[in-house]
C-alpha cells in the first residue's frame, strides 16, 4: 500500500540503465543555468533601495552608482570563473576547487557555506516569486506563507519524480523573462526620452530619514545589492552538461549570461531611480515589489504587466529548482567523502538523490515559516555563504596556478587573485554591515556544520577501522550453539519456535521467568504434552522484571563454556493490523532491543502470523 | 541510565512479596474513603447557586430546598449501598455488581461510565482545590492551569512510587477539613443567632435575571448539586480493606460518612443562603469560591480563614488521589476480562498498576487544559457517569435479590429498587438539563468506549483461538534449514554472520543484490579469501530496490522444497551511541520489519558490537 502511494506520487521506478544524460546546446544551457542568476534582478535593486531608505527617500539617487559598482564586481567575478571552467571541465564547484587546491578543511568550509546557501536560494527565490504574485493580486497577500510552502512542496515532488526533460522545460520561462524585462526597459527608456511620463504615477510618499546617511549605510546598500551575484557560479559547476567542446561552450554561455544579467540589473535600477520608485516596507499591507511598481509605471495594469509579473514569479520558482539539483548533488559528493550521512548517496526510486531533496525541502520550508516568507528578512543571511564560496574557490585557483606554473600562469593568477580579493573584501563588507540583521546566524552555522562534518567523518573512519578485514585475525569459530527460548506461556507460536530451536542445536533450553505463580503452574502442567521434548527451566524473579532476570541468566550461561555462541530464540506472533500490536506486551521487541548490546548473543525471531 | 532515572523518580523496585495489605480501622478508613465524597461539599453548593443565578440573585433562596432534596437522595443511596456492602464483602464496584447480575454488556457500560468518571474526579477535584488556593491568594489566579497540572504530576508520581502508608497520610487532612468546616458552621450559626453579623460584608452586587425562573432551571440547579453524591460508592468498593468484621465495619463507616457529608453540605448551603452569598462567574477576575466567601464573612481574612482554605485544597487533592487507586484497579479488572489492553494488568516497579496511573494522569491533564482548569465548566460532564453507575449497580442488586430470594429479600429488593429508581430519575434529569452544557460529551463517549471494549475483546478472543493448542494438529516439522545471508559488502560483521550461518545448516547461501557494479566487483574479488566457503549468489536489481529483490528471491527459494524452513541471517553492526545509527542505512532493520509478514521465514540478527 505504501508502495502504491509512492508510485502514485513519484511515478513508476526507473531502471538504473535509464540514467542517460542530456547534453545541452548553449541556448538551452543558458536557460538551465541562468535562472538563479537572472532571477536575482527581481529583488537586488529593491534591496539596495530598502537599505538606503532609512536615510530618507532623498538619497535614493545613490542606488545608481552602487549598482555600477556591483556590475563591475560581476564582470570581475565572471572573468575569474571563466578560468575555473577551463581548468575544471568535469565540473568545478567550490567544494571541489577548494578541497583540491586548499585542502579538505577549506573545502568543508566552502561546502557548508554552499549547502546553507542552497537552502536560502530556495527560501529567498520562492518568497520573492510569491511577492511577485501578491504584487499583481494583492488579495493573495495573507496567504503568503501557505503559497510559499505549496511551491516548495511542488518543487520537491517534481524533483523526487526526477526532472528529465530539463532543457526544454526551462527554456520557455527563462526567455520569456528576458524578453519581458527587455521590453520593460526599452519602453521605460522610450517614455523617459520622449517625455511621455509614467502611465500610473502611484502616489509614492516621500520617506523621512530616520538615520543620517553614512558610509556604513552606503556599504550596507552595496552589500544588499550583491545578492545580484548569487547563482553566477552555476555554469562552472555544470560544464560536463554542455555539448562539445564543453569548456568553450560553457565559457561563452557564461559571458552571455553575465551580459544579460548586468543589462537587466542596471536597467531596472536606472528606471527605479528615474521614476523615483521605492517600496513600502515589505511587512506593510499594500506592499508591492519594485519591479511591479516599475511595470505599472511603464505599462499600467494590463496584460503586459501581468505577463511581466507571471514570468518573474516563474523564473524565481525555476531558480529555487536549481538548488534542488545542486544541494542533493553536493551533499552526495560530501557524503561520498564520508563527511555527511551516507544516506545522501542513495539513489532513489526515480534516479534522484531523494534524501538530499527531502532535506532541502524541509529546511527551506522551515526558513520560510520562521521568516514568514519575507524576502527582505532572508536577504541578510543569503549573500554571506555565496561570497565565502566565491572567495575560497578563486583563492583555490590562485594556488592551483602557482603550483602548476602552466604557460601564462602569471596572467591567470592575476585574474583569479583580483577576483578572490574583490569577493573577499565584499565578504567582509557583507558580514560587517549585515551582521546584526541576520548574517550572524550563517556565520555561526558554518563552523557548526564543519564541526558536524568532522565528527561524522571521525565516526565513519572509526567504524571502517573496526570492520576492516585486512590484518584482522578472526577469533576461533564457535563449535557449539547454546539455544535459549524464553517462554511466558505455551501456544502454537511457542511450539513453532521450540521446533525451530531443536533444528539448530541439541542444547536447547526453554526459560520461564516466574512472575505469576498461577501462570507458571499452568505452563508446567502443559509442558509435557507440548514442550517438544525441550527442557523447561524456571527462573524466579522477585522484582517481576522479565528483562533483567533473563539477561542475568544469559550472563550465567555465558560462563558455562568458551567454545559456544548463545542463540536466543524469541517466539512472536504477528497480528494482521498494526494497531493490534498495541494490545500486546511487546516483550519480544523489548528483549530484541536489549540484546542488541549483549556480545556473543544471536537473536532469532520465529514469527507466527495470525490469520484475518 | 534510564534505569537509574526511574529508580530516582520512583524509588527502588519492590519485590512481589512486599505486597501486604494494611487493614484499616474505621477511623482510618473514614479518612481514606471519604475524601472524595466530603470534598464535593467544596463545590456542590456553589454549583446550585451558579445554576440559579441566571434567574437573578433574587431566587437564590431556592438553594435551600434543593439542598434538602439532595440530602434525601444521599440518604436513600447510602441505605441502598449498605446492602451492597453486605452482599459483596470482597468489594462491590459497579462494574462487578452490574456484570454479575445484569450481564457483561451492562457491566461494560458501568465500567466505561466509571473510568470516565475517575478521570473527571481528578480534573474536577484538582481544579476545585486550585480554586480554593487562588481564592485565598488571588495573585495565583493566572497560573491556574499550571498549578493544576503540577498537582496532577505530583499525584501521578506519588502513585507510581506506590503510596504504602495511606491510612496515616489521609487521616490528618481529612479530619482537619471536617473540624475546620464544623468550626465554620458553628461560628456562622452563632453569628447569625447572636445577631453579630458578618465580619467582612463584601459588596456582593445583585445579579439581574437573564432568564425567567422555570422548572427546567430548578431541575438544572438540582442536577448541579447532585455532584455532592460523587464518591459515596467508594466504601462499597473497598470492603476488604477493613478490619474484621469487614462488612459491618464498612457499613458503619458509610453511615458516619453520609452523616458528616449531609451535615456539611446542608450547613454550607444554609450559610450561603443566610449571608446571601453568590460568586462571580468563575472566569471573571476576582472570582472566589463560595466556601471562601462564607469563611471571609464568618472569620474575616485571618489565620482561621487560611486554615479553612488550605484544608479544603488539601482534601480536594486527596480526593483526586482516590481516583488514582480506583482507575488503575478497575482498568486492570476490565483488562483481565480482556476488554482493555493487557498492559493495564502489568504490575510495575513499585507494585502499582503503572500503566493505568499514567493513562489517568495524561487524560486528566488533557481535560484540565481543554477546560482551562475551570471547575464549573467540568461539572456538567461529571455527574452523568456517576449516576449511570449508581443506577446499574442498584438495579443489579435488585436482580440479585430477585434471583436468590434469600430471607428478607422483599425488604432488600424494595430498598435497592427505591435507590435504583431515584438515581435513574436523577440521571435522566441530569442528562436532560446538562446535555447542551457538556453532558453530551460523556453520553457520546460511553458507547464509544463500550464499542472499543468489544473490539478489543474480539481481538483477544480471535488471537486465543488461533494460538490454542487444544485440538490443534501441528504441521510436520521442518527437517531442512535453508539459510540465506544477504550481504552488501564484506567486513568483520559479515564474516561473523557467515560463520554463524554455517553453524546452522550445510545449505547456506550468501545473496548479494547488485546495485552498484563497482561494489559488486569489490565484493567478488574479496569473497575467495573471506567468504568462509559460503556460496555467493549475485542477483541483479535494475530498480535498485534491495528489499523487493530479496523478497522476490526468497519466494523463489520457497518453491524449491517443502520440508524446509527458510532462515534469513542478517549481519548488523551496533555502534556505541544511538545517534550513530542515523549515519548508517538501516537495511537490517528494514529487512527485519518487512520479513515479519512473510510466512515460514525465520529472521536471525547476528550483531557485531563496535568498541568505543
Amino acid at each position: 500500500m505504501i508502495g502504491q502511494l509512492v508510485d502514485f506520487l513519484l511515478g513508476r521506478p526507473l531502471p538504473t540503465s535509464a540514467a542517460i544524460h542530456e547534453r545541452l546546446t548553449k541556448v538551452k544551457a543558458l536557460a538551465v543555468f541562468s535562472s538563479d542568476a537572472l532571477s536575482s534582478t527581481a529583488y537586488a535593486t529593491e534591496e539596495i533601495i530598502l537599505a538606503l531608505l532609512v536615510a530618507g527617500s532623498g538619497v535614493l539617487g545613490l542606488s545608481w552608482p552602487i549598482a555600477i559598482g556591483i556590475a563591475i564586481l560581476l564582470v570581475i567575478v565572471s572573468i575569474s570563473y571563466r578560468q575555473t571552467i577551463h581548468a575544471y571541465p568535469t565540473g568545478g564547484g567550490s567544494y571541489i576547487v577548494a578541497k583540491d587546491n586548499l585542502g579538505q578543511f577549506p573545502g568543508l568550509v566552502a561546502g557548508s557555506a554552499l549547502l546553507i546557501d542552497y537552502v536560502l536560494t530556495v527560501a529567498v527565490s520562492v518568497s520573492a516569486g510569491v511577492a511577485a504574485l501578491t504584487s499583481a493580486v494583492p488579495d493573495l497577500q495573507p496567504y503568503r506563507v501557505s503559497l510559499c510552502l505549496t511551491f516548495v512542496l511542488l518543487i520537491t515532488l517534481a524533483n523526487m519524480r526526477g526532472i528529465r526533460e530539463s532543457g526544454s522545460i526551462f527554456a520557455l520561462p527563462t526567455y520569456m523573462f528576458i524578453v519581458s524585462m527587455a521590453a520593460l526597459m526599452l519602453m521605460g527608456i522610450y517614455r523617459m526620452v520622449s517625455g511621455v511620463g509614467a502611465v500610473e504615477t502611484a502616489p509614492i510618499e516621500a520617506v523621512m530619514p530616520t538615520q543620517a546617511l553614512s558610509l556604513f549605510l552606503i556599504l550596507r546598500a552595496f552589500a544588499s545589492g550583491c545578492t545580484a551575484l548569487t547563482g553566477i557560479e552555476a555554469i562552472s559547476d555544470g560544464v560536463p552538461a554542455f555539448k562539445k567542446p564543453e569548456a568553450n561552450n560553457a565559457a561563452t554561455t557564461l559571458t552571455w549570461m553575465v551580459t544579460i544579467l548586468v543589462t537587466l540589473f542596471l536597467g531596472i535600477t536606472y528606471l527605479a531611480t528615474h521614476y523615483a520608485i521605492h517600496p513600502l516596507h515589505p511587512e506593510e499591507p499594500g506592499y508591492q515589489t519594485v519591479v511591479s511598481q516599475i511595470a505599472r509605471a511603464v505599462f499600467g495594469v494590463g496584460p503586459i504587466y501581468y505577463v511581466i509579473q507571471a514570468s518573474t514569479a516563474l523564473i524565481l520558482v525555476l531558480a529555487a529548482n536549481t538548488a534542488y539539483a545542486d544541494f542533493p548533488r553536493l551533499s552526495s559528493i560530501i557524503a561520498r567523502d564520508r563527511f555527511l550521512p551516507r544516506q545522501f548517496t542513495n539513489i532513489g526510486h526515480r534516479l534522484a538523490f531523494s534524501n538530499g531533496i527531502l532535506v532541502l525541502g524541509l529546511l527551506s520550508s522551515l526558513l520560510i515559516v520562521v521568516f514568514q516568507g519575507y524576502t527582505h528578512s532572508l536577504i541578510p543571511l543569503y549573500a554571506v555563504g555565496v561570497f565565502i564560496s566565491f572567495t575560497l574557490s578563486q583563492a583555490g585557483m590562485v594556488v592551483r596556478w602557482w603550483r602548476r606554473r602552466e604557460p601564462g600562469w602569471r596572467h591567470f593568477i592575476a585574474i583569479n587573485a583580483i577576483g578572490a580579493t574583490a569577493t573577499g573584501i565584499v565578504l567582509v563588507v557583507i558580514a560587517a554591515t549585515k551582521f546584526l540583521l541576520g548574517a550572524w546566524i550563517v556565520i555561526l552555522l558554518i563552523p557548526t556544520f564543519v564541526l558536524m562534518f568532522l565528527r561524522i567523518h571521525g565516526h565513519y573512519v572509526h567504524v571502517a577501522e573496526q570492520l576492516r578485514l585486512k590484518g584482522w585475525t578472526p577469533p576461533a569459530p564457535a563449535t557449539h550453539n547454546t539455544v535459549i527460548v524464553p517462554v511466558g506461556d505455551i501456544h502454537r507460536g511457542v511450539v513453532q519456535a521450540l521446533r525451530y530451536a531443536s533444528l539448530l542445536s541439541n542444547d536447547v533450553r526453554a526459560i520461564h521467568i516466574e512472575v505469576d505463580p498461577a501462570r507458571t503452574e499452568r505452563l508446567r502442567s502443559r509442558w509435557g504434552e507440548w514442550g517438544q521434548g525441550v527442557k523447561l527451566i524456571l527462573v524466579p524473579s522477585p522484582y517481576r522484571s522479565t528483562l533483567s532476570t533473563l539477561i542475568q541468566y544469559l550472563h550465567e550461561v555465558d560462563t558455562e563454556r568458551d567454545d559456544d555462541v548463545i542463540t536466543v530464540v524469541l517466539p512472536e506472533f504477528v497480528p494482521r493490523h498494526w494497531w493490534e500490536n498495541l494490545l500486546h506486551n511487546q516483550t519480544s521487541w523489548i528483549l530484541n532491543t536489549a540484546l542488541r548490546f549483549q556480545r556473543n548473543k544471536v537473536v532469532v525471531a520465529v514469527r507466527y502470523q495470525l490469520d484475518e
